[in-house]
């Protein structure tokens, strides 16, 4: 008579997905002698303890009266202001940008802002899971748009866009991540960027790009994000919202992000943060603020780099010495993801199970695929997290299995 | 012939009210010689600055490459055993709790989980606006059920229970802040509160049971909580949820809560924390564990208390020797809040204006109701902010405006 509680659910909940990767994750953690490229883990030598640990006791001691209060849902206007220095944007107004517990949390306030039920939203296929499950938590529909070497292909995009509209569906953006993309560690080049923006001009489609990797740039000349390629070449400041993340360059355990974009996007994005968390965490962002202002992010982002590259290098290697020649990888620049593809013959989700009973794992590309057009010859390499040694071992493990 | 952006809104934000507490508090926040009763703010002088700053460079220092890392969505797993002792509750499995960003974010969670747009929430009237606002962005329709001085009316649940489903309204859970109450420092007796699970019981809905200032006690002898009660009493673990903030009793900045209830609801609460925010902070998740651990958090409740205790002492003096005769109001055991009644004619919205003007402030009781059955006599003053001579003499400016 009484009610199961599962009937009671709303129907975004009832209808969640399971988060395969979660599951992949646990089978592969605190396995003796497995060696996963499967996470996407920062390395923990990468985290600035000593000058973390002494900068939360300062500010806490000199400052604790107010961060230890509440504070402002759209972020502590000392860090919002020293963001806008770092980032250098100082033109910025205070209602163009907002700090979010994360760049998770900027996705979803921004899909909160823009989705009813049932409504599209256009990425990258293959997509970064965790943003699609933000946006499918919504209602959103995600469709996919191939992809090349440079990322999402215009022409795909333009058809998608058309035969969606031809539908009647209700498209309300584009997410990209356009640098280092997880997962395929690819970059748009700085023509492609400007290939995007016409094409989401021209349907009069917001922008929502996704940048998490941007600083961790080992080679080649930094890029124009979308966001400041709309603002100047096309004199369009409303078109591009940008999310980042602080998790990949300070700690992603201090869960801080921040997202900047025109304020008829942020301020309703804030009001979600009122209902949802009240504010980020006050003490960490007056924290990193501190960190920032004192000029530790330079000297921090270059040891990351300094960290990462030859790991990235000693995986590259590894794939040339031990990959067949049939197989094919990406060659990033920068982030924490290489993306290998191999013979259509291929199922990386078959290869997964045996290469877990030899201790090595990755993510199958199958999971980084909306519903539609999913691609089974795939998978996604983490180089960030694993020492070059082990790296070089955990390919060769890999290579055997083919 | 481009759409504005509040075209593409929403609907949720598209039909997003304005706080107008948030208004209020910008109009009387930085004014020279405003005495405010209108924030609910804990006192800084509450916060334990000297510990938290060792413990945070201590944690990190020690624990920070764990903590610095990514967690998981349930919180940080030490932080869970450890409040589970604290709130003597080791039976808990470790499924039947979450950490939260603050408890705003748990009831969040909570409506997100159960809350399709349209169906009902019963809460008390007055209620806690921030609560209300987070279910209402959820699509939610909140009902109020009015109270008496022991909290809400068992007659009034069970007639509006009545009304409702008679219009076939999906009523989805009842929503409570049994002790404490903001805003009206009212307080359930224990009667009271078995009274209201029995009419739960009865139509066979949830309570989500918020108890932000359970520890604010400053005499009289602990009440079981509700969730205590279901459990014990009526064999029922699955009836209540209830959600705790570390807000009132160690920092609001620090962003920290709990839900603790069946793994049927607490499951589906994680799945919306892992779309949203990926995880509370870690760091700030594991100071406060070791904080707790140290044995550092009933010093620090006693502390709270003895700051607390003589302000509400001398706002209800102040009450007494200024206020007119037909003036009443509540005398609460604990918290934050009183609860001021005039007689039908006074309007404290028009108050409020002519308060402003007297550098004394308070949030109009109106702001506290659901949209239907407003009422306009009353005021919520709070009485952890201001020191004591400031108590008194905010509270004869208030009565001489009368």
């Amino acid at each position: 008579m009484y009610k199961q509680m599962q009937e009671r659910y709303s129907k975004t909940t009832a209808s969640m997905q399971h988060s395969f990767i979660r599951e992949i994750l646990k089978v592969t953690k605190g396995v003796p002698g497995m060696i996963s490229f499967a996470g996407g883990l920062p390395s923990p030598e990468s985290f600035p303890k000593i000058l973390l640990a002494e900068l939360f006791s300062k500010v806490i001691k000199q400052e604790g009266d107010d961060v230890l209060q509440y504070g402002a849902s759209d972020g502590d206007l000392v860090f919002k202001h020293i963001i806008k220095d770092f980032e250098e944007v100082p033109y910025l107004s205070d209602d163009e940008i907002m700090i979010t517990v994360g760049s998770t949390n900027g996705i979803y306030y921004f899909t909160r802002a823009l989705i009813d039920p049932g409504d599209v939203i256009i990425c990258e296929a293959p997509g970064f899971p965790g943003s699609l499950a933000a946006m499918e938590s919504c209602g959103a529909r995600v469709v996919g748009v191939e992809m090349d070497e440079y990322g999402m292909l215009p022409d795909g995009l333009r058809e998608t866009i058309k035969a969606l509209m031809k539908k009647d569906e209700q498209v309300k953006f584009v997410y990209l991540i356009p640098e280092f993309q997880n997962p395929s560690g690819r970059t748009m080049n700085c023509d492609r960027r400007r290939d995007i923006i016409k094409i989401a001009v021209e349907f009069d489609l917001p922008i929502l790009e996704d940048q998490p990797y941007r600083e961790l740039r080992f080679e080649g000349d930094r890029i124009s994000t979308l966001w400041e390629l709309a603002r100047t070449e096309f004199n369009d400041p409303t078109l591009v919202t940008i999310a980042k993340s602080f998790s990949k360059i300070l700690g992603p355990g201090l869960r801080l992000g921040f997202a900047a974009g025109p304020p008829e996007i942020i301020t309703p994005m804030v009001k979600w943060a009122q209902k949802s968390t009240v504010s980020p965490d006050c003490v960490t962002q007056r924290v990193s603020a501190r960190f920032i202002e004192q000029g530790h992010m330079q000297r921090q982002i270059q040891n990351i780099i300094d960290l990462y590259r030859p790991r990235r290098d000693a995986m590259i290697k590894a794939l040339k010495t031990h990959m067949p020649e049939s197989v094919r990888w990406t060659n990033p620049q920068g982030g924490m993801f290489i993306w290998v593809t191999f013979d259509e013959a291929v199922d990386t989700d078959d290869l997964f199970e045996l290469a877990v009973k030899h201790k090595v794992a990755f993510i199958p590309g199958s999971k980084f695929y909306p519903k539609e057009n999913i691609k089974k010859n795939e998978l996604r390499l983490n180089f960030s997290y694993a020492d070059p040694e082990l790296i070089e071992e955990g390919i060769s493990r890999l290579a055997n299995l083919l």
